[in-house]
C-alpha cells in the first residue's frame, strides 16, 4: 500500500518519512511575554489603533544627539566593518575614563569587554562560568531573560524570593536558607542593582555583604548595573567598587537610550578576559560598529540625558500617587530604573489574559508579571515609565476609567 | 598566623578567600584565530604600519549607497529602538519578495527571523534543535564558529573530512562513513555553499542527495547559503528550492557588504517558527534596528553589489595564477566565497607562527589554517580576497618578495 503526504500529495516512500527530526528539549523556554505583548502592540499600531506601549523596558527617547552625530559622520567614512571580538579600544578606553570621573575607579580597558547588548554580556557570562547543571542564583521576582538563557544553555536556576522580608533583594539569609531547602550548592549569583522590575536599589553595604559572601565560598558574583544612572531614592554602588573579582553588565540601552542599537559592556576580572574573548569571537564575531562609535559619544551626553532621567522621575512621581489610586497596589520599592511593579489582584487572577485585554479594549500595554515571577505572577503587572509623561498620563487615565 | 593577600596585602580571613571561583570546562574552546589576527593587524596599523589584512572574511566596500542613505534617514526620525524578536515586518516581506525574484520561491514572511548576523542564526538554530551530547555533521575544514559554538552548547562535533575524494563537500556516503566509524547517529548535519575555506559550491544533484538523506533520517539539515551570491563556478541552489524542512542561515555581511552592521536572517519550517522566536527573546531582545532599516535597502543594491562581485572575480582570476607562482598550492575549488586555501607546506609546519611571521615582517595578514582544520591546518592558510583588487596585488608581491 502506497503512502501520501497528507499536504502536498508527494508520495511517501518509507514510513521513516514521516518523522520530521525533533526539537531540543531546552529550547522549551517560556516566552518573554513582555516581546510578545510588544508584537502584539506593533501589529495593532501598524492597524492604526492609537497604543501606548508601557510593556518593554526603553526609553521613548532618542539616542543623544551626540551619538547619532558620530553615527551619521561614520556612515560617510566608508566601511562599517568587524571590530576587534572585544570591542574598539577606543570605546573601552572611553569607559575607563568614565569608572574614574564617576566612581573614582581606576579599571583598565584591557578589563572592559564590548558586547552585543546586555544579552550577550549574560549570555558569555553564563557559558564562561558554568557548566551544564551548575546552579545560579537569581531574584524572583526578577528579569525573565536570565531565567531563560540559563535554563537554555542546561543549567540549574534556584529562584531565591525577593520579598519586604529581605528588602526586596537578595541575601546571605536568603541565599543560604535557599540553598538549605534545595540541598544544592551555588556556583554563581546573579544580581541587579537597581532591579527590574522590583525597582530596588541595593545599598554598598548590603552590596558588600553580598560580594563577600561569594568570594567565601568560591561563587562567582554577577552585577547586573544595566540600570546604573537611574536611581532616585538611595545609593548607587558599582560591584567595582568593592572587588575586582564581580563580573559586571552593563548597557547603553537604558540611561543612554539606545536599546536598538545592541551595545553593551563588561567589566571583567583579569584572568576572564582572555576566556569570554574566545567565546565571543565564535559566538557574536563583534558588537555592532556603527553602534560601538556612537555608544563612544552617548557617553559624554550626561547632561542631556539627566534631562530624560528627570522626565521619568516625574513620572515615577505620579505613577506612586496615582497607581493605587485607581487600584494597584504598588508591590515593591521603585527606588530605582524605571518600572513600577503593581499588584492587581483586585482585578485578576491571570496578569496575562488581564494584558491581553487591557492591549485590545484601551490599547495600552503593559508586561503581565509572569515574565517575572512564575510562582505570583498572575496577580502582578509590571509597567515602564520610561515614556514621555504626556503617555503615561494618558496610559493611566485610559486606565483609570477602564477598570471602574 | 595572619595570611595576607600578596597582591593588594588585605588580611585574609581564612584560607577559603585564597580559591577563587572557577571556569568552566565548556569555556575552554579554540580561540578564532582570525579575530586574533584582525587584533594584531588593528594594532599594527594603529602603530603606523602599512598593513593589509586577507585575514578576515569582510569586504573591504562600503555597504550600498542605498542601505546608508536610509540609515542616514532613519537617524533622523527618532528613536532606534527594538523591533520585534523575529525582525521588522518589512525586512521579512522584502526578503520574501527576494526568494520570488531569485529563486522563484514563494515563502511566507512569517518563516523568515531576523537576526544579529547569521552567528546568532548558529546559535539559536544549535539551541533549539540539539540538546546537550547530540551529534551534528560539519566539514572539515570549515567555519570554526560552527566548531567552537556547537562545543560551547555542550553538543558533540563529528567533523567530516571534505577532500579531492568527496569533491571538497559532505555526502551520504561520507556521513555514513564517519558515523559507521565513530558509532555515533546524527542529530543534525550542517553544510555551506559556498563553503568557507574551501570555496566549493555543492551542486544541485548533490545538495538534494544530502537533503534526502537528513529526511529520511530525521536529521535537522542546515543551509549556510550566506556567501550566496558569490558563486562564480556551478550552480548556486538554495536548500529551499528542495525542501521546507531545511533551516536556512544567510546574512548581508558578505554580498551585501555590511559585515559591522550585524544582520542576517533564517528561513524556517513553521513549526521551528515559534521555538526560535522564543529562545531568541531572551538571548537576542532583536537585532540591531538601525541594520535592520539599512538591510532592507540593500536588497534593492544588486547592480552596485555585482560591481564588487566583479572585483572579486578579478582578484580570483589573479590569485589562481599567481598563489601556485609564489609557491602556495591552491587547495580546494575556488569556485565560490572569497577565499583562497592554500597549502603552504613547502615553507612551513606550523601556520600560526607563520602567520604572526608574516603579520610581523611584511605587514600581511592572513589566517592560519588551523581555525578551520585542527587535524591538517597547521600546513594550511586561508587568504581572503574581499579586499581591493590594488591590496590584494600589492600583498601578494610582498609575499612573494619574502618567501624568496
Amino acid at each position: 500500500m502506497n503512502h501520501y503526504c497528507g499536504k502536498c500529495r508527494t508520495a511517501i516512500r518509507s514510513e521513516r518519512e514521516l518523522i520530521l527530526f525533533s526539537l531540543s528539549k531546552r529550547s522549551d523556554v517560556e516566552p518573554f511575554h513582555a516581546m510578545d505583548v510588544l508584537a502584539e502592540a506593533t501589529l495593532r499600531r501598524q492597524a492604526g489603533y492609537p497604543v501606548i506601549s508601557m510593556a518593554v523596558g526603553q526609553p521613548s527617547h532618542p539616542a543623544p544627539q551626540a551619538a547619532l552625530e558620530a553615527a551619521r559622520a561614520a556612515l560617510g567614512h566608508g566601511r562599517i566593518g568587524y571590530t576587534d571580538a572585544l570591542g574598539t579600544l577606543t570605546l573601552r578606553q572611553a569607559l575607563s575614563a568614565h569608572y574614574q570621573t564617576r566612581h573614582g575607579l581606576s579599571v583598565d580597558p584591557k578589563r572592559i569587554a564590548i558586547t552585543t547588548g546586555s544579552s550577550a554580556g549574560f549570555n558569555l557570562a553564563f557559558l564562561t562560568l558554568f557548566d551544564a547543571g551548575d546552579s545560579v542564583a537569581i531574584g524572583r521576582p526578577g528579569y525573565p531573560a536570565y531565567r531563560n538563557i540559563l535554563a537554555a544553555l542546561g543549567l540549574d536556576v534556584l529562584e531565591v524570593p525577593v520579598t519586604e522580608e529581605t528588602q526586596f533583594t537578595l541575601t546571605p539569609e536568603s541565599l543560604e536558607a535557599a540553598q538549605a531547602e534545595s540541598g544544592k550548592r551555588l556556583k554563581g549569583v546573579l544580581l541587579a542593582s537597581p532591579a527590574n522590575p522590583t525597582g530596588t536599589v541595593t545599598g554598598r553595604a548590603a552590596l558588600k555583604a553580598l560580594a563577600d559572601y561569594c568570594a567565601d565560598r568560591s561563587i562567582a558574583f554577577i552585577s547586573d548595573e544595566i540600570y546604573h544612572g537611574l536611581t532616585f531614592v538611595g545609593e548607587e554602588t558599582s560591584a567595582l567598587e568593592l572587588t575586582d573579582e564581580a563580573i559586571v553588565i552593563n548597557s547603553f540601552s537604558k540611561y543612554y537610550c539606545m536599546t536598538g542599537w545592541r551595545v553593551g559592556w563588561m567589566v571583567l576580572p583579569e584572568r576572564l578576559v582572555r576566556p569570554i574573548e574566545r567565546v565571543a569571537q565564535s559566538l557574536y564575531i563583534s558588537a555592532p560598529e556603527l553602534s560601538q562609535i556612537a555608544a563612544e559619544a552617548a557617553l559624554g551626553a550626561g547632561a542631556e540625558l539627566d534631562v530624560y532621567r528627570e522626565s521619568y522621575g516625574r513620572n515615577r512621581d505620579f505613577l506612586m500617587r496615582r497607581l493605587p489610586e485607581i487600584g494597584f497596589r504598588i508591590a515593591s520599592p521603585m527606588d530605582g530604573a524605571f518600572y513600577a511593579y503593581v499588584d492587581v489582584s483586585r482585578f485578576t487572577n491571570d496578569s496575562m489574559i488581564f494584558a491581553r485585554k487591557m492591549l485590545a479594549e484601551i490599547n495600552v500595554a503593559a508586561t503581565p508579571g509572569l515574565d517575572f515571577d512564575p510562582d505570583d505572577g498572575h496577580r502582578a503587572m509590571r509597567i515602564s515609565y520610561a515614556g514621555s509623561n504626556a503617555e503615561i498620563e494618558e496610559a493611566v487615565e485610559r486606565m483609570a476609567a477602564w477598570l471602574k
